[in-house]
């Protein structure tokens, strides 16, 4: 379903023209209006999900399908030095657009991207700790 | 098929032992060893690929399915404030382990983990120019 007040959903259907890089029933692929890096584009599906909870699984499918398409597109076509995949739940997270979308990013050497962080060490007591805590299969 | 001397080769296969938190036919999902925060979990194909353009169409699949999956049972069980889903390609972007994985970072207020970029501005002209160099539907 379309959300009235949501810019994505009017980008993926139509209701705001934008020049498409690809797309299908399910998904508009469009590059990003404040990239990061050249060629650096958003994959976003025509239903509206808030986040990575809320798309069907016949849209999760469907979403990194279709990474992997226009990521081996973009390998060919703009000789990058390599390509992150970041999809952000949550404002905590960076997600600024409350409409799921997911990052394919083109990494050039010497760019602004930064995708980093300090390592810790999993310990065997917080391993089964967090086992315990995440209900998988439930 | 396995590539002999790939460690995540024989972690999604069971040659090396380790305590998952999901398996099936196609995926393993185990915690990462030295975690970027609490919860930091990898999803693994069982057969090698080196990165995202080598995926079939269902392991892409069956992967961001996972992916949501998991992701419920994390928010769920963790109660983070967000969560970054992360998958590098080639070194430029920061893999380091050449068998495709995927991260699913829980994000927490302080913690860090770095996912930013400074933006540029998408002109109509590159709009075009980057239409005609990426052969989607090629």
């Amino acid at each position: 379903m379309k959300k009235d007040d949501c810019i994505f959903c009017k980008l993926a259907n139509g209701d705001i023209p934008v020049e498409a890089l690809y797309e299908d029933d399910i998904v508009k692929v469009i590059f990003d209006a404040s990239p990061a890096s050249e060629g650096h584009v958003l994959i976003i599906p025509k239903e509206h999900a808030d986040n990575i909870y809320e798309l069907t699984d016949e849209q999760a499918a469907h979403i990194f399908k279709t990474a992997k398409k226009i990521g081996c597109a973009m390998r060919d076509g703009l000789k990058y030095d390599g390509m992150n995949v970041v999809q952000n739940n949550g404002e905590a997270a960076g997600q600024t657009v409350f409409h799921f979308h997911m990052h394919l990013i083109p990494r050039y050497k010497g760019d602004s991207v930064n995708v980093t962080w300090k390592t810790g060490k999993l310990t065997e007591d917080s391993l089964k700790e967090l086992k315990k805590r995440i209900p998988v299969g439930l």
